[in-house]
Formats: C-alpha cells, sequence, structure tokens
C-alpha cells in the first residue's frame, strides 16, 4: 500500500441547491413529506420551483458536502460527480475547488443541465428535498479514475447514488478499487425512503464491502426493520468496522465490534436548516478518523461541524471549521 | 391623475450576487476598494471568480433589492431591468415574483449572459462588488411600459443605470412619463464613484426631474463636493421634495424644504454583511412616503429593513418586513 495523498474521496450526485423558506400549508399542498429527499423530473422541478419562494442557489450535494467539510477542517480531499457545462455546473466546479478540494470529473458538454435540488426549509428548521438530478445520470464507471481511489484513505459514497442508473456501476467499481488498494470504504444510507428503495442491496454491500457506516436513527432502522434505535445498534455492531449513528438532538453513537461510544451534540443557539447536518458529521468523523483520532474524538468533531452548519442556511459551512475545532480544543 | 394601482416601480441593473467571504489581503492582492462597486468586464470576472472562495447565489441588483423590500412590507411593486434567457436570468425573475414583484422586461434570447455582481465580504461585515453587467447592457427606452409607469406612486431609478450605454435614455424616459402622470421620480446615488463619473448629469437630474433623493454620506458629499455632511446637508435642501441621507451606524437624516428629521439605526446583534442596507433603508422609506407616514416615521422603516438584511448574507430580507415592523410598532 502506496502513502495515502489523500485523506477522503467522495463519490455523489453534484447539485446545487435552491434554498427557499416554506410553511408546513406550503409542503401539503404541494404533497410533500417533510424532511425526506424525493426525485423529481424537469417538469416537476419547473412546476414546484415556479411555486416556491425567493431562493437562495448554494453547491450542495451530500458527499460534495461532507468533503466540503473535510476541507475546512484542514483535510485533503477529492470529489467525483458529474455535471453539465452550463452556469450552475460551473458554480458548483468552482465551490468544490474553492474550498480546495479536488475535481476533475470532466462535465457533459450537452444533455441534460446540472443538478438541482429545491429545499423547502420550514420554521422549525426542517429541510425538505426535491431533487431533479439533471446531469447526475451521466456518471458511469469511466469516471473513476482509479489512481485517485487507491490515493485515498477513504472512499466515501453516498447512498443517493443508487438512484441514477449507471452511478451504482460506478459505486461498485470505487469499492473495489478502493479495497484492492488496502483503503477502506464508507458508505452513508442517505435516506429513509433510499433505505426502502435499496434496502437488500445496501444490505449486501455493508456486509463485507463497507468499513464505515454513516446512518441516522430513522435509516439505520428502516435498513434492520427494527422498533428500536438499540435494536439497529446491535444489528450493525461486528458487520462493519465502524458504524457512526446520528440521532438528531441526541448526539450519535460510534459503534465498532469492541466498543460503543455516546457523543453529545454540540449546542446551537439557533437551529435555522438543518441541511447539510448530517453530511458535516461525516466530514468530522472521517476527517479524525483518517487522522488517528480514536471513535469518541472522530464523533466530536462530526458533532462540532454539524452544529456550524445548520446554525445558517445552506449546506456548507460558512466559516472555517479547522478554527473552530482548535477554538474547542479539538484538533 | 388616475389612482395608483403600484407604490413603486424600481428600474435598475438587474444583477445575482454571487458572494463569498474574503479577507482584506485577497482585496489588496486584486486591487480593489473596500466599500466600493466596480464594473468589470466578462474576461475580469472570470479570472476573479477563479480566485474567491466558495460562494452562495441570490438575486440582488440594487433597485430589485429595494423592490423586494418593498414587497416585503406588504407593498406593491413592480421592477424593470434586462436579464437573458439562461439559469441566472431564470433565477433572478423567478426571486422577483416569488416575492410578489411584477417583473415584465422581455429577457434577452442571446448575447451577453446576466450580470453577476461577485461580491466579497471581509470580516469587518462590509461588501466589496465587482459587476459584470452583461445583459443589462440593453435595457432602452423600449422596455420603459408607460402604462405601467404611470401607473406607480414613484418610479425609483438607481445611479447605476448611468453606467450601461443604453439605461440613461430609459432613465430619462421614465423619469418624463412618470411626472407626466403626477407620480414621484425617485433616485439613488448608488455609489460614491459612480457620483464621480456621472457628477454633472446627476446634478441637472437633481434639479427639477428628482422628488425622493437617496445617497449616503460618502455620494452626498461627493455630489456637492462639500468637506462635511452638515455642508451637503444643506446644499440639498429645497433641490428635491425629500432627501434621506444615510450615514451607516449613526442612522440617517431626512430632508425637506422645511423639515429635518433624524433618524436613529436600529441596533443588530452581529452585523454579517452590509449589502443591500442602503437599497433596503429605500425600501422602508418608500414604504413610509407611499402610504402617508411622516418623514420620521418613514425613516424608522428605512431603519428597519436596513437592520434586517445587514444581519445575514444577501441584500433581499430574509424574513418578513412586515411582521417586523408589526412587532416594533411602526405597522
Amino acid at each position: 500500500m502506496a502513502a495515502s495523498s489523500l485523506d477522503v474521496v467522495g463519490i455523489g450526485n453534484a447539485i446545487v441547491d435552491v434554498i427557499a423558506q416554506a410553511d408546513d400549508a406550503f409542503l401539503a399542498r404541494q404533497g410533500l413529506v417533510k424532511g425526506s429527499m424525493q426525485l423529481i423530473d424537469a417538469a416537476r422541478a419547473e412546476a414546484l420551483y415556479a411555486e416556491m419562494g425567493a431562493a437562495l442557489e448554494m453547491s450542495g450535494g451530500s458527499a460534495g458536502n461532507t468533503l466540503a467539510g473535510v476541507a475546512s477542517l484542514g483535510g485533503a480531499g477529492a470529489y467525483i460527480g458529474k455535471v453539465r457545462e452550463d452556469e450552475l455546473g460551473h458554480v458548483f466546479a468552482h465551490d468544490m475547488r474553492a474550498v480546495g478540494v479536488r475535481f476533475d470529473t470532466p462535465p457533459l458538454a450537452s444533455g441534460p443541465p446540472t443538478a438541482r435540488s429545491l429545499i423547502l426549509v420550514t420554521p422549525d428548521a426542517q429541510r425538505t428535498m426535491n431533487t431533479f438530478l439533471g446531469a447526475c445520470v451521466e456518471l458511469g464507471p469511466e469516471d473513476i479514475a482509479p489512481a485517485l481511489i487507491a490515493s485515498a484513505q477513504v472512499t466515501y459514497l453516498e447512498g443517493y447514488l443508487f438512484d441514477p442508473p449507471r452511478a451504482k456501476e460506478a459505486f461498485r467499481k470505487a469499492a473495489e478499487l478502493a479495497h484492492a488498494a488496502s483503503r477502506k470504504v464508507s458508505l452513508t444510507l442517505s435516506d429513509a425512503f433510499c433505505v426502502e428503495r435499496y434496502r437488500a442491496e445496501f444490505l449486501a454491500l455493508i456486509e463485507g464491502h463497507v468499513d464505515i457506516l454513516f446512518a441516522n436513527e430513522a435509516e439505520i432502522t428502516a435498513l434492520y426493520r427494527t422498533a428500536s434505535f438499540d435494536a439497529a445498534l446491535a444489528a450493525v455492531r461486528g458487520h462493519c468496522e465502524v458504524a457512526a449513528l446520528t440521532r438528531s438532538a441526541k448526539g450519535s453513537v460510534l459503534v465498532s465490534r469492541g466498543a460503543t461510544e455516546s457523543v453529545p451534540p454540540v449546542r446551537v443557539d439557533r437551529v435555522v436548516d438543518t441541511t447539510g447536518a448530517g453530511d458535516l458529521y461525516a466530514s468530522g468523523v472521517l476527517y479524525g478518523l483518517t487522522h488517528g483520532f480514536d471513535l469518541a474524538a472522530a464523533g466530536r468533531l462530526g458533532s462540532l461541524a454539524a452544529a456550524e452548519v445548520i446554525g445558517h442556511y445552506g449546506a456548507r459551512p460558512e466559516t472555517s471549521l479547522k478554527a473552530l475545532a482548535q477554538k474547542a480544543g479539538l484538533l
């Protein structure tokens, strides 16, 4: 195994978030399930956008957010995802590179536009996501550069990648390349509905192919079809090296074969928008695990990063996580 | 004079803001003058964007921001400005309409893209703007709909409109139409450098063509070439019906022929980004003056609107100004 030049390479749906405030009545009128991610087509995206309030646009995408967080903590990262050569694709690539994340995936010259997620944030700070995958449907195994995967300590994959048709192949290729280079593979389950869509495949992947698993309470209980978080926790133990399970305001639990660490959340004065909370938690944990931190310390970095991002609109840090972590004595 | 169906119609450069944090060293390296707006061409926009940090995109444009604020206070407004049929043009139009501002200016089908302003926000919350005018250079008198102008109590014009070549004609046409319909004409001087560029024209316009003038301290002293704010205030009195002069943390002074009202600023817990402060001050004053408020009460609405927008990134309100003003007992 050669020395790794990168901490984490993330593979995901490259998405620009379009974030607007909405009330519960709006979600009800539009038939939206609060807190979930649903896929929409171009026509529905157009129609929903027309009904939405004034928005702000920010680069997003689950793994993209996680890599931005890794970079903000001072880690070395790369990202693989598909945009088109259009204004939003330009924005996505700029924002990735501007935070120091390597991003070389060739953009589509034609075809569907860069993906966008219409995100409605309700007064309770919950986010409801409506994603038009656009150019993401063209991500395929040809976009997985073997040398890049081999150069990273961890290859991080988002469960959402099972939605576009060819990304699944890219996903499997990346996991195989990572293990062939004696690297770790990490997966986030992404969303409870996503787990329902791909439950059998996710279970098979976790068995033997995933070293570091991320899930929130809804996702892990959906995966194991358990009635309680504790039962799900017992079910996952031993099926991967580390499972990092988040529980919103209850903090998180990190589980390895022999250890269980409960990590409290970092308190936030005012929770504005929970978009990206899970993604940034993963940033902290991945940074920690790739820098020799123990489970509890990695979890605390995760809590810190998640706390930063829920204090403002948008799913990427507004301030240096490294400076925040140093101030908190975590780095 | 027919009953007016609109409170304010605003005419301006239709711009999407691209907002990133930067430090003073970055401004120095790029040769930028903090707090100012400078015009840049497409190549410079590309080069500066490549050097900037991760950004968020939000609809902006001075008069666009003001109209969004008028709508947020519950006023009826329309906007005239030129975008292209592209993704950012779509964003701009959506955001205008989503807040209830009428926006019917036909977009360009080809030619330069929708304008963007690369805005660097320093830790002191000051903003430095670098504007690529793009499609705005095509705004012309043919875009000024006489019936729309005649239907609004106030036609509001931004000084920045003197930069693109044909907008000046649109500006003059709108002012003439407004006065022909016995409506008021309002102008903001926009920026001290803008005043330097068009000083003689602005002075001539104010004499007899502008009823309600907005300026900050730097702009009004640049206009009258006075050493002090008080001297500038004495110079402007009587040259227009109302001059509303802002002084950042010192609040504002509203001057009519016979009265002078000093209005304190509304305190803000943490000033994050001053982009839009002047634009939103104008929203409050214009709302007040078109709803029968006296000078002092109109000024207080201006202070309240400005305070909301400087507490977060972006130049448009994140929350209902009407609700804020009601809570503060101003509406």
